[in-house]
């Protein structure tokens, strides 16, 4: 009878997060016998491999992001809430909300991701925007496009006009993504929209603090990756230290570099979630987990995605999409087996403990070259063309929801074919720190009878 | 020689404004012998008629906007400059902008629209946003969106939510379509996504200070426009004046009406350079033109759009899209004939000025239903289905951009085909105006075990 009525009792689990982690530990528990409330801050999940595109103006925000009520719409047992947790009571299983309320579990999977991390110099975000959400990637947007922009209107007035450099701080794959992208759109899609400026001399750099680019790759992909920047324009710098950024420059090894956009890809701490919980962490505030995700002495909480630190094979699982996705499906799975072994059957006690299978990495350099570190079904190192239409087919397989993998690729399709694009909106401020109106320098204006001369921009 | 001196002497036109007006006018500037700058605070077009469906998540900004840029592209006698006039020196025939330079000009168009007006209470702005821009789009969507989820939150955690009551003040074509619109959603789209709430009890609300519905449009299909919001069970309420707009109501002929999402469709006030320019407004601020669309005495001023005061047949013609359009291709056209008057062969001696050729006017009401004053090619009142058919095919056909046609027309298929969207992003602040977190109220919050019974949500 007891035994009846625990039954009868429906166990709670509750998922903090609605990244790849959260997303996939509640369709891992979609079809149990359990109740699930996930909880984001965002009513969306962000698809982040392709964020760089948004920022870039090749897709619009909701090609990658999709709301995570229509993502789970189908599953009765698991409620969506827009909120964000504030405070753990471990010993009692609450979650403390910042509504004002708590939620109750049995079971807790925190995936709340990381974030940029300036290093102490918070005062740089507003001067670098990192890459993490749908907002920064719109702020990036309007900042590169504003550039070149303010750049035409300074030309117009004034006959000149400051370089056109960008600076990425950081060498990983976002950093290469975001500066082998500007290169391409300033020299494919935008020269033909400018009169005065020439696009195509917009240059671009990666600075970057330690001697490797791309430092989780294989030398021989870090290599291909830095040529097929070189060929791109790119200039990387290594071992090169940002001390200062400031409105219009950056300070890094002592030498003062223009930027009239700078972009930040370097450092990534943990969602504040992990210190919270009150934990052990590394320095990048990663909650230490043992094999099974769980914090020690806590089997009912599990770690997942980039808040986790894992460690197998002597390394530290990177924080990426793909570990994110296995976590979260293995703590589902493990809850799964847990409920399944308090009904009498045997579960966990044969669970060899979470695993990373590596399929590979893959880090996209400007239009149609890639870096491509494959695993699985083989092993091998691609770069360049192959890499590239490797990328984009798992990237287009993997982007959830039907709409959005026709939407992007249609939008891909268009945008290779025709070289040009639809989504370069700037919204939002049209003021760029650093980009000062230059009082006296302006002078009487004339509608300009020809284009300025500035090489040849129009007929290459 | 003096002759053939002056020939190489290329005229200069300044336009101000990137919607309808200025760039038809420009677009008929395209082949002249004549330098064009077109300048805009924006560095996109946006098609207004669609921009409803953006703030409603039926459509994606880049969608319905397009950079004036690429628009121009081919021409290569326009420039574009992202800016804003600030001033005028009509006697020296310059244009103060505000990045600090002036602009010369031969002739100029003016074409600067309209935008909100509050009637003096400014304060309302940031509760009741209008819809103008693609950043007002994305805000209303963000509160529309926001409503639910806190409704869905607030009803997990306290088991009851506030009435979903949206209202829109004002009934004109945007005030109807907006409201026809969140009803079309609340009832179709969303009921699927939400657990504990009932999307489709959303009530929407028009408050309008005159007398009738649409009053630009004759009474059959006032009365078929209000038949067919009452069908989306939409309330209209007629001659009441609102008088306040505070956090989560409106005080409306003495009567407080609780609103969780209050949107302004009500007033609009002509853009401040028709003020700036000097010469006589009416009230809204329209510039009081002649036949050729010039005011008293300045003959190489054009005031194009909503910010034109022209009369017709006793009647003003209306601030919409055609009118708009069918002004800047005029003043583009009378000034090519005053340039070819000056060449010596004769032009707009022979002009009988502007006239409007009014192709008829449509307002949608929700998913299938609009209402058609057809005036040509044949004289027509439709008004359900047909109507929006109508609607439907010249908005397409409208579009500017042939990639923005097919995006729409696509996603409107996928719409209508699906019953649902993957537009629906809450972007920026998780915070609405009225609605305060109820300290106190919030409890202990188990994990629901069942969805609670609100009637019967999921089974319609």
């Amino acid at each position: 009878m007891a035994n009846a009525g625990q039954g009868l009792v429906r166990k709670r689990v509750v998922v903090l997060g609605g990244g790849f982690g959260g997303i996939n530990a509640a369709m891992g528990l979609a079809h149990m016998p359990i109740d699930v409330t996930l909880v984001d801050r965002k009513n969306h999940h962000t698809f982040q491999p392709l964020l760089y595109q948004v920022a870039l103006a090749v897709l619009s925000p909701a090609d990658i992001a999709q709301p995570i009520r229509s993502i789970l719409r189908e599953h009765k047992n698991i409620d969506v809430l827009m909120d964000e947790a504030v405070g753990f009571d471990v010993a009692d299983r609450r979650v403390k909300l910042k509504s004002g309320s708590e939620l109750e579990y049995d079971y807790l999977i925190v995936a709340t991701g990381s974030t940029h991390s300036y290093f102490g110099n918070d005062e740089w975000a507003k001067l670098a925007p990192g890459l993490k959400t749908v907002e920064d990637a719109t702020e990036i947007r309007r900042r590169v496009l504003l550039a070149f922009e303010l750049a035409e209107r300074q030309m117009l007035e004034t006959g000149k006009h400051p370089g056109l450099n960008f600076v990425v701080v950081g060498g990983g794959p976002t950093g290469v993504e975001l500066a082998g992208a500007i290169s391409d759109i300033s020299k494919l899609y935008m020269k033909k929209d400018f009169r005065h400026i020439n696009p195509s001399t917009a240059k671009v750099m990666i600075v970057e603090g330690s001697p490797k680019l791309l430092a989780a790759y294989p030398p021989d992909l870090q290599a291909a990756a830095q040529r097929q920047l070189a060929e791109l324009g790119v200039e990387v710098r290594l071992g090169v230290h940002v001390t200062d950024i400031q409105p219009g420059y950056v300070i890094a090894n002592g030498e003062k570099i223009d930027s009239v956009c700078t972009l930040w890809a370097a450092g990534v701490q943990a969602s504040p979630l992990g210190k919270l919980l009150g934990f052990e962490t590394d320095r990048k505030g990663c909650v230490l987990v043992d094999k099974y995700l769980n914090p020690p002495g806590h089997p009912e909480i599990y770690i997942c995605g980039d808040l986790a630190h894992v460690e197998q094979d002597g390394k530290q699982v990177p924080g990426v999409a793909q570990p994110a996705m296995q976590m979260g499906a293995y703590a589902a799975k493990r809850i799964g087996k847990m409920l399944a072994e308090e009904r009498g059957s045997d579960g966990p006690r044969k669970d060899p403990g979470f695993r990373y299978f590596d399929k590979g990495d893959m880090a996209t350099i400007g239009r149609k070259a890639a870096v491509a570190k494959i695993e699985w079904p083989f092993k091998a190192h691609w770069s360049g063309f192959p890499a590239w239409m490797t990328w984009l087919v798992v990237h287009v397989f993997f982007l959830i929801g039907f709409r959005n993998r026709l939407s992007v690729f249609r939008q891909w399709a268009w945008t290779y074919v025709t070289f040009s694009d639809g989504a370069r909106l700037i919204t939002g401020s049209q003021e760029l720190p650093g980009w000062e109106v230059q009082e006296g320098v302006a002078e009487m204006l004339p509608v300009s009878a020809k284009p300025l001369d500035l090489g040849s921009p129009k007929s290459n």
